[in-house]
């Protein structure tokens, strides 16, 4: 028998990580949870369209499980796949190797691998808030120490950053920058310009950026390559960058999980170390799926922009012209970002809404601290009557 | 500007972790890349079968895509497919609730999500090894301490657990203990009564068990339930284990990333956390796949299994009758692990195999240093005169 003396305790004292316990369920889970199996309750609380995947890239996949491609593949994902994703994103932003690009299981595992390749536990990471709650739990489930810089609700409903205090909470001693533009829940979006000043400050303080761009398609400012604003335009292949992509948004992917990463070159092959210890690879046929929505690119993607944006200009006015409403039509996304006058309790008031009026929102509070008050409303709704139904629940709930 | 002074470069002197350079690429791919593109050389270094998945399983997922099923869905799984493999592993185990079963990204993905509920920094981890390489990588990626507790080649070819000595190695410093039995590639089992010995201490240290058994099915000596003992035989629900299964190996399913967790209940919502942040879901239709797999299990596992076996006693003879090989049958698994006398460098053997004689196996030094000297070969062949041709490549070779 060993020397040491047993502890006399086998119940789950701790059952597990206490850092994992501090991590909140989703409270959009728990506005869902609510409403579950309601078929009354109009749903616009989960970020993603209710229009299934288009035809032609469902049968790529379907064609690939038929030929029997059943089999591993590549870490970094099928070498066509990774050219076609390079050509995509060099058509975007200039130049983008295939040497920079891993295939990942959607977009929220490419911020995690990227996460695990640059984080060791007690690093300093810091977020732009308030965002998608993914990205802030990540640097806590890898030990991390966050520190968020809010963004400010503006008059208008809209939100700003305040670069100055953005580039005083960036210090040598930050190892990583978390970003999200277009940003879920605010449609808040970084300039060209705002994008130079943190990454020219990020190169001085050593400082990686992580950049989630999912959403950069679906942008309704005008631009010359029908796109926001990227940090790919910017930066150089060995800067300090890491871009997270997805098939989700811009091709009605979400139930898929396939997204990207694009990383200095230098990076690539030890992520492709962290895809096998993560995930292995991504499903052949699911990779099949991707290049078919590549190669159909210009027929899905500009629909698909065209119909968010006749959302968000159904849905906003019809907001707007609610008293007490506060809402800024999102620069980019597909979520209108509201508050309403005398409603401080977000997780009440979207439980109260789900009961009382069968409209279902994800509370503000679910995003951040400083959001709490505040409603987010995903307008990607292949019917936009569904949207001035949703409207006339609230405008009815509210006694207008 | 902030008031620090910025560093000076901004070059990648420190591109990533430094943890993550210590990783080793596979050792088992870069004996693969150097026969890659060679159509002369017969490949046996990957541990999958080249039989595509059968087609009821496919067709399934064909089904789901055609009906567009292409959304998000509950992080834990479809709630029937937990209900169904909740019900497989009772009929193999005993009674297992739905409570406890998370649905993953493929075992790898299990794996990796076990680790991050359990480690923190700097805990400590045990692992019996020789293993497959991403069980003792992972604890790394986390940035925990890993101690290997070494099996010992017996003399006819046989792997044999020390259990003094991994008694010893786990004290009540030791968080987690990771093992896996069937094992990857010694072919080593556990039997009941270890696994009792096991359990016993680590309650009293009060150490998590994560046992990876995947191949629990292709099993080869004689049993009740036709599986390999398992810690679901003997432990209770609210023990601190965790079992990693996988659809990969006893229903053809290499390629499309889907397994499971079986944990104590209190722990699944968190995991549930844990599986939002890595993947947020397996697709719909993935999972499909796995419920049609699961309602033809008695078709296809037992046929798969008698096949393995039947591989397994083509080629095992055929290598103990070569001089010099050192050879046992594995009682688990779908790997013959052997040694050639004379050849203590098996990175280097490997590769002279593929280049000269046109043979793909593993380098055991890809799985510890202890395996320095063996080969691995995967037997999992749709013809097992595959094997036999193997045999004959080595043969000659050899010079016999």
């Amino acid at each position: 028998m060993p020397a040491f003396r047993f502890h006399s305790t086998r119940s789950l004292v701790q059952p597990m990580r206490a850092t994992l316990a501090t991590l909140q369920e989703s409270r959009i889970r728990e506005v869902a949870n609510a409403g579950m199996g309601r078929g009354d309750v109009l749903p616009f609380w989960f970020g993603e369209s209710d229009e299934p995947t288009p035809q032609v890239i469902r049968d790529a996949a379907v064609a690939s499980l038929q030929r029997g491609e059943t089999f591993y593949s590549h870490n970094l994902g099928l070498p066509d796949l990774r050219e076609q994703v390079a050509a995509y994103a060099s058509r975007l932003h200039g130049a983008v190797g295939m040497d920079r690009i891993a295939i990942t299981s959607g977009g929220v595992n490419a911020l995690m691998l990227a996460m695990q390749a640059l984080l060791d536990a007690g690093d300093e990471v810091v977020a732009v808030t308030p965002v998608w709650p993914n990205l802030t739990a990540q640097p806590v489930v890898l030990g991390a120490r966050l520190r968020c810089v809010p963004l400010s609700p503006q008059p208008d409903g809209a939100w700003a950053l305040d670069m100055a205090a953005l580039l005083a909470a960036i210090t040598p001693a930050t190892r990583l920058l978390v970003l999200n533009a277009p940003n879920n829940p605010t449609g808040w979006t970084l300039s060209a310009q705002e994008q130079c000043t943190i990454l020219a400050h990020c190169r001085a303080t050593g400082t990686w950026i992580l950049a989630d761009e999912v959403y950069e398609r679906l942008y309704y400012e005008p631009t010359p390559n029908a796109c926001a604003p990227s940090f790919l335009d910017i930066a150089q292949p060995d800067d300090r960058l890491v871009v997270v992509q997805s098939f989700s948004k811009s091709f009605l992917m979400t139930g898929w999980r396939l997204g990207w990463l694009v990383m200095p070159p230098a990076l690539t092959p030890h992520m492709g170390k962290l895809v096998e210890f993560n995930t292995s690879c991504v499903s052949v046929f699911t990779q099949r799926a991707g290049l078919a929505a590549l190669a159909h690119e210009a027929d899905i993607t500009p629909r698909v922009v065209a119909h968010m944006r006749a959302c968000r200009d159904t849905l906003v006015p019809l907001l707007q012209a609610l008293p007490g409403v506060s809402v800024a039509p999102a620069k980019g996304g597909m979520y209108a970002f509201f508050r309403l006058e005398g409603q401080p309790d977000s997780l009440a008031l979207a439980k109260r809404l789900v009961a009382e009026a069968g409209l279902g929102l994800a509370p503000g509070v679910a995003f951040a601290d400083e959001a709490e008050g505040w409603l987010r409303w995903c307008f990607a709704s292949q019917d936009t009557g569904r949207l001035a139904e949703g409207v006339g629940r609230l405008k009815k709930w509210l006694g207008l």
